[in-house]
């Protein structure tokens, strides 16, 4: 049953084309369109568009479908093209004309947003809550390890003294401000479009108000045509965010295939998260990063993708945002499992000994010889110019023995001030609400 | 003069290749460098680290510098590196050994991240205020032309009627929620990097708090690997909010080249804004709009322009991050001219009259059709099949007198709504504070 | 049985995410994986590294195999990581010894590699054809339809006079110029690497030009450090190929539903190829078309997704080359789905009547107002400045009849060239070989 | 002046915007757009639609204006919106009504169109034989450290023994694999879209023939709407065929990056090469293979960047187009630039000693290994193992002694094959007629 037919047969191969992947994409919004579904007909009953008993019709009937869904016993199957239909059809089933009256003063694209809006909003503040444990996590590994030295490097050089806890930390404190795009998109989504129709409102004296009151809707979409707009920009909101995180994952992914090369050498990897090679029976792969690294990078191209598919459309609805679904939700699902899989991973890290005895590492103490000299009374340009030659003789002596004091520096990881700002997260934003 | 000279030549051609376009592009960060210098030596004052009599020949020298830029006489020549060597050289020049001093405990890491920053700071507040202002005169122009009908289109059809009042308010209040990017990334920006050295701190006693303090930053970048893991990720924030702004200016700029065709023609453009034909004399193309989406559009990749840049790098600084100077710097003004051009533009759009008498556009009132036979007691279904049949039997008759009750339809706009949110906005945005 | 196991357990959830998609996508490579072992056992047992009998054993299983593929009866079941490590498993059940000394000289990695180009070759082959198919509809439409005026727009304003002959055969020729790319595609992948293992060859004395030349490769890599960097190449060279085509399907669609408008109304989509909308019984949308058209841009950001997630790799196999499959494989299904569908839908396609008998179409004639007097005499700029005045004034009179004459005009398309153009590639193009 | 001015004043801001950067990208194409127009007059003059003496004169002011321009004497000014309004201006000073009769029968669309077409068929190969002469250079470094050993890595792993033999070899017949992308590129630009028009031809007996003949074009693109379809296009495929060599010059760089660093210290760049930090004096940063790397990369964002400008625009000149000239000429002039440095660069590079003896390299030689068992008998899977364990216990003894003879192995480069794959390039390709 197709909401649309007007009695033509559709050659199936078109169809087949048209319908896409919705029947299992859906999947991911069946509950929200029956929640949604369910406000749609208490604000119809309120407003008199209905009456209360086909409300209560109704109310019932969604309520079987959510069961449903719960018991992951609500397929789309060939019968229905999206699930949608299939909810309608059930509907129609099961109250009659109600089931045919809920779709009064409701489109298809605004019934499609706002499962999606409520999706999405259900899927960032989980998320954030996984992001916000992994960070706490980083912390942790921060203090355990604050007295791991490590080479710091520039341009790929080992540069200067740095350590793991500077390294965890870092990465605590940068997916904190990732987050900021979190709570962006979540605002983008945070937008009831229930009302809004095909993107041009209704002559039916609906109550917008109560929908999104019901729905849990912090700001309604005004105006009927920009809650349309909507399309497309929700699901790129929700593509930059992971997109940000994934840009940081990625990196410190890389770190650790470095860090896990015999070159560096700094971490061991536990045997349970490598794997081995068909032909190399001495390898022990970081496969785990770096597949976590490639579906980083993957997802990173993700807002572009969604770009190119939707860009230079004008307003209005059109067909190619359909595919948006499957562009978009299974990259989700996929970051999900990266967030789990380094929850489980991180901790089990292990930091290698010894490695900062080698001869090779030496002159990443320059910059302390040369502040040495300084504090002596050695100009800055004088004392690097010196240090610079003895390196160049091979009369360098690494001067090992140094001090930090600042905020942010080896021996003043101040993990305290970047836990105050995660509380300071935790408190505020509207994400985690 | 360059910093690092330690007596090698280095070819010119490789010189020219690695300097690249930092002499012109520096022009925007001068001022920023010059601050952060000033806010650096008092408090290398502070803590003892210079005397204050040189720190007082600093703040003068640099306050000179601070006149010249602002005169736009302080270019740099092929003498120097880039802005930074420039300044320091002066520095050198008007406080001898003081300016010798100045790069204690600061790297050009630091340094240039810092500039980036207030840099960034000033222009994410300054377009935001544009941005802000634009909104407001599409909500005047929504207000003016309520009464506009405007035939809504879905799948490129004409679908149903809506309104050049809930056309302007629509990117009124698109635009508004495309800032909550441009508050992300202005949270991004709002960090000082100052004091993180080449991305490992300093074994200098420095205070990282006095220096956030005085320059305006909200928070400290705690973690030095972390500060240093801003460079990339801070760009590609503002990349990221004016690509948002841009899809949604890009999308309305396609809407007008379309309602400027012969074809649905809608709008006027004032002849001051098309251009001719070099061959058909009759032709006032659209160029502006034209022109607008294109640049919105190529701003729309920057973010993956950069992306693909820096993405799998590992920690730490590599020249790589240079370019990303000269991938932003320009978009970035482009982006500001765009916003003048539409204020300047958009006051000036004139609506046609008359095109909704024409008879292809009756069948956009089939919906009402719908609606009145559904208030008349017919079920949804039904009324569907009969106007339908109706349209294409050639017997329909539109129902044009229709009216519209909900919050954001034709007839009820509630452009105040939309205005509070842009109190709300005003009020609680950081990036306008 | 995973190959490379030496007894440590790997963690549940870690295994699912190493092994994600392949046992599913590597359907599409079984076969060319069985193929290639064949050539690898010939060589094995020509160079005397396994027995004639062995290979006799192992050439029958792997018949056995290819028929088992042909039957769509040799799934990836939960007992093996890949397609490679069943084949592998399969064999050594059926030959024992054999089985396990096939992988002798050979890595997963060139075994993958030379899998991979072999199914990229035969697809290449496969919708090079059909869409060189595709191309000659497009110029028996142009044919069909070379007397169908048509305004031709330049800046969404209609311009000038133009035709569905030239309009059909623009497209026919713009295919036919992107097919430039599907042959650099396979030329990149008409070449061996098998032999070349991991990436640095082996110590045992195969013939490399013995495979090359059974497997029906052009060429072979060389290097074995060259042949390793094939990977994510190849495939990126395939999306580029695609991605061209696209760029031409995806304007041709956008075409076709501005065409289907109420406002253009130059085509008429048959019934089965329309959809229609859950509230207005008029619409009869073109989603075929936006589909193609979101499919097609979606297939353009592919070499971007696979340069986003290889790039700033160094040389040598990465694990992150194993998602690929998943990014390619699907795209590339879709893309030969959407030649089909085009290949049914193009020749269905419906002109109109009598829309350029509209005034608002008078205006495109001004070009041959002007040259009528420029025949007659006035310089170009005055003519120019004339008609312009008119079209002003309201006094303009269009001159419909004209007549053109030169190569690719209104009245002399010249399908034949076009047509020698197809022929010429046919002949010479070694994708089509 | 501009052509299509009708008396209309344009604001001075707009049409800064719309002229945007025309007047300095316009230098690129002067020389080809005066080529063109002597092809254009003497076919005008051929077919008479001018005189043979207006033809003359035409010709002599066009090699005046070559002249100015090979003597870089032919800027446009702030009087003129871009070259061919200059070049234009510059004839009818110079001829009087013959240079108002030029632009007869020809569109500033087309006017451009070929200009660019003919930029870029000089500048492809102009660029195609430079990249072959760096291939040529990569071959003889292949042959110079053919006996310097290499860890070959996999997963960043130290995997197996490789070589620089290998190493350079590898990179000599990537690049050339990727010039298939330039001869695509190239068919795409030698093909004539003059003659086209504004995108539908023109009433004028034009003679397109001679115009291709005379111009050196080996296509005309027939379909004037088609030739049109070219812009955007062929700018897209240059950006292509530079984005492919640029991934296979990133990757270089990658590898010069890591190997210059002190944990691989595989090579030694000569101090001309490298750079120093303004804080760490034993710095010798890789900027010049970071720099190739980080312009490298960013180009292969070129043609994303210019899909996401031109996509989804209908048939027919959009002046989006424009901007695409900004978007490609830089980068093209920073790719040349790249060849040129890497060329300069590549012949200095010096291999480091001694770093197989590392003990850490020892067990890159496990599959040596196992092959020497196999040979002795031992089946694969078994020697695996048992090496396998002798690495995990701890008494592994390498087995460093080994000889290769295949094809493409460390002992066998036959760089003599790869050679004659670079002749046969040079024989056949189009893009080095």
């Amino acid at each position: 049953m197709k909401l649309w037919d007007k009695g033509f047969t559709i050659n199936d191969k078109i169809e087949k084309f048209t319908v896409g992947k919705d029947r299992e994409l859906d999947a991911h919004l069946a509950k929200y369109d029956a929640l949604a579904s369910k406000a749609q007909a208490n604000m119809l009953a309120k407003t008199g568009l209905i009456t209360n008993e086909e409300n209560d019709d109704l109310q019932i009937a969604l309520d079987e479908v959510l069961v449903l869904i719960a018991e992951n016993n609500f397929e789309v199957d060939e019968n229905y093209e999206d699930i949608h239909s299939k909810i309608e059809a059930f509907l129609i089933e099961k109250t009659g004309d109600a089931g045919k009256k809920i779709h009064v003063a409701r489109s298809r694209n605004d019934q499609v947003l706002v499962a999606i809006q409520l999706f999405e909003k259900e899927y960032l503040k989980h998320t954030t809550e996984k992001i916000v444990n992994l960070i706490e996590i980083f912390l942790q590994k921060a203090d355990e390890f604050k007295n791991h030295q490590l080479p710091g490097y520039t341009h790929f050089q080992a540069a200067m003294p740095s350590s793991f806890g500077m390294w965890f930390s870092a990465y605590a404190e940068s997916l904190l401000t990732d987050l900021y795009f979190f709570e962006a998109a979540y605002k983008i989504s945070d937008q009831n479009p229930l009302g809004s129709g095909a993107g041009f409102g209704t002559s039916f004296p609906i109550d917008r108000l109560q929908t999104t009151q019901e729905l849990g809707f912090s700001e309604i979409l005004v105006s009927s045509v920009g809650a349309q707009m909507l399309r497309g920009k929700t699901e790129k909101s929700v593509a930059t965010a992971l997109a940000m995180i994934c840009g940081t994952l990625s990196k410190m992914s890389y770190d650790l295939v470095l860090y896990n090369s015999q070159d560096l050498a700094f971490v061991k990897l536990p045997n349970e998260m490598t794997t081995g090679s068909s032909i190399m029976p001495h390898k022990k792969n970081p496969d785990v990063f770096e597949l976590t690294r490639a579906h980083c990078n993957r997802i990173q191209a993700l807002p572009n993708d969604i770009m190119m598919t939707i860009n230079n459309l004008p307003s209005g609805y059109h067909r190619d945002y359909q595919i948006l679904k499957e562009i978009l939700f299974e990259p989700m699902m996929q970051f999900d499992n990266i967030i789990d899989i380094l929850t489980f991973a991180i901790p089990q890290l292990q930091i290698k000994d010894n490695y900062m005895n080698q001869e090779k590492y030496d002159p990443i103490y320059t910059v302390e010889n040369i502040n040495e000299a300084i504090k002596n009374g050695t100009p800055f340009r004088d004392a690097y110019r010196e240090v610079g030659l003895s390196v160049e003789n091979g009369t360098y002596v690494p001067h090992k023995e140094f001090q930090t004091s600042h905020i942010g520096s080896i021996h003043n990881l101040r993990l305290d001030l970047i836990s105050n700002k995660i509380e300071k997260f935790k408190l505020e934003a509207q994400v985690l609400k």
